[in-house]
């Protein structure tokens, strides 16, 4: 299938190699041009050019801003238009808005992947918006790795992806806070996280699951460990201290911890504290 | 083997029923007498007699004062010590020390379970400390779950322990605010920690263990995105205010890194935020 790549950044760059290597006809256009390096793509001189080519347009640009810009001097009538740059829900929203007026069919992406896995099937992209979009891209954005399509609400692929960097980031700074614990020992970080700490964190993958029914639920009624066991026990900020290890990344979970004790729920389990963030 | 056990708590009788079901002649002391309901072992009248009964005495108290009162009035000559109360790396030296002083071997350990899990492989026990006694209990410990023994230095299981539990907690934090993002549009939580936060999360384990290898190097040369990359879009703040939920547990590490970043490390990957942890 004929397809149109607006945008050659690192990622922009990895999704039209994807498309070129499994036989996709592709014209590029970037604002600043030679970013294609020895592609064998189609070159398209404007951005309204590449538009005009091809019925399907993917978009991957720095911001929603640039998104914007791009479309204000190109006719989007009869395209799909994929729409691969970070974005926020809310600016999704206004898209899908923008190019439906205009005549086009908007699908939002969030990319759960580092360009260099782009093409493989741990690239994970989020879809939301125009269905209709989604399957009749299918086959070109299957190049991209696996897909998964959330609903017709533009903003979905953009919720999602950013609540799956919150729980990313989450772990990470539990990594880094718990690295800087063990070498002050002198404990190999490598070897505490590969023997120690990601089978214990892929062994709490269940707990996860069951914590994620008590919040759909709003059930939160303490199986075995309840808040105010969890908090009258805070090692984490003793041993960190007593390490010369900064509490600055944990402090904040067990202030909201407490806070949901003070409350009169310190006989629920964990996910309480869910209530105190929304 | 002859075992002895104080302590009865949730866990103390998790630790007493494992080694009755796998035939080892077990006596138990408690405090408050009466806890050990249809358990198959023998009760001890005192301290005293529960460690006179046996030369492998395992203790899991409420903490580690408890610990020393107990050692208080007893004989610990030509005993093996087995300490499974939650401890921190200070409180264990000082153990080992009091221990040694009076006669007996010193080993303590960290469970990394809930009580219900004891008995099943999914237990991990930590220990450190006199690795004599280790293998002289091993067969015992075996009772309990998966068993690691990390080295002479007696506070190495605590120190392990609660930085297992400070990576738990990292990544239920981090759940926890993801979680919250998504239910603000009616995403069942369950659905998306299934199918996609949780194997987003375990594709990221190998990153991990790449991040603990800088760290193990002291070299942060940025790979793809580099601090300075990943603290320009901070979408998780943006999007967190959007949808109405507080940023009170991204804040935190966002200001690590950008802190970092003005300290002149932004080319730096992620991992260098822990120099200033500690």
């Amino acid at each position: 299938m004929q397809t149109t790549v607006i945008g050659l950044g690192k990622m922009g760059r990895a999704l039209a190699t994807a498309l070129v290597e499994r036989g996709h006809d592709t014209t590029v256009w970037n604002r600043t041009p030679g970013r294609s390096g020895d592609l064998a793509v189609t070159h398209a001189a404007t951005a309204a050019d590449a538009f005009a080519a091809n019925e399907l347009v993917i978009l991957c640009l720095l911001d929603s801003e640039s998104v914007v810009a791009v479309l204000d001097g190109v006719d989007v009538r009869d395209r799909t238009i994929v729409n691969l740059t970070t974005s926020t829900p809310a600016e999704a929203a206004k898209l899908s808005a923008l190019v439906a007026e205009r005549g086009g069919d908007y699908l939002d992406g969030g990319i759960m992947a580092i360009p260099s896995m782009i093409g493989t099937p741990a690239a994970v992209v989020l879809y939301s918006g125009s269905e209709q979009a989604f399957r009749r891209a299918e086959d070109v954005l299957a190049a991209f790795g696996d897909r998964r399509y959330l609903g017709a609400e533009p903003g979905l692929a953009a919720l999602n992806d950013i609540a799956m960097l919150t729980g990313m980031y989450g772990m990470f700074g539990g990594f880094v806070h718990a690295a800087a614990m063990v070498r002050t020992e002198g404990v190999p970080v490598v070897e505490f996280t590969e023997t120690l700490l990601i089978p214990w964190l892929r062994g709490l993958f269940p707990a996860l699951v069951g914590m994620a029914a008590q919040i759909d639920s709003g059930d939160y009624t303490a199986k075995e460990s309840d808040l105010s066991m969890q908090v009258a026990n805070d090692g984490i900020a003793e041993v960190s201290r007593a390490q010369g290890v900064s509490t600055e990344l944990s402090e904040p979970l067990f202030t909201l911890m407490r806070r949901r004790v003070e409350q009169g729920f310190g006989g629920d389990d964990f996910p309480s504290v869910i209530e105190l963030l929304s």
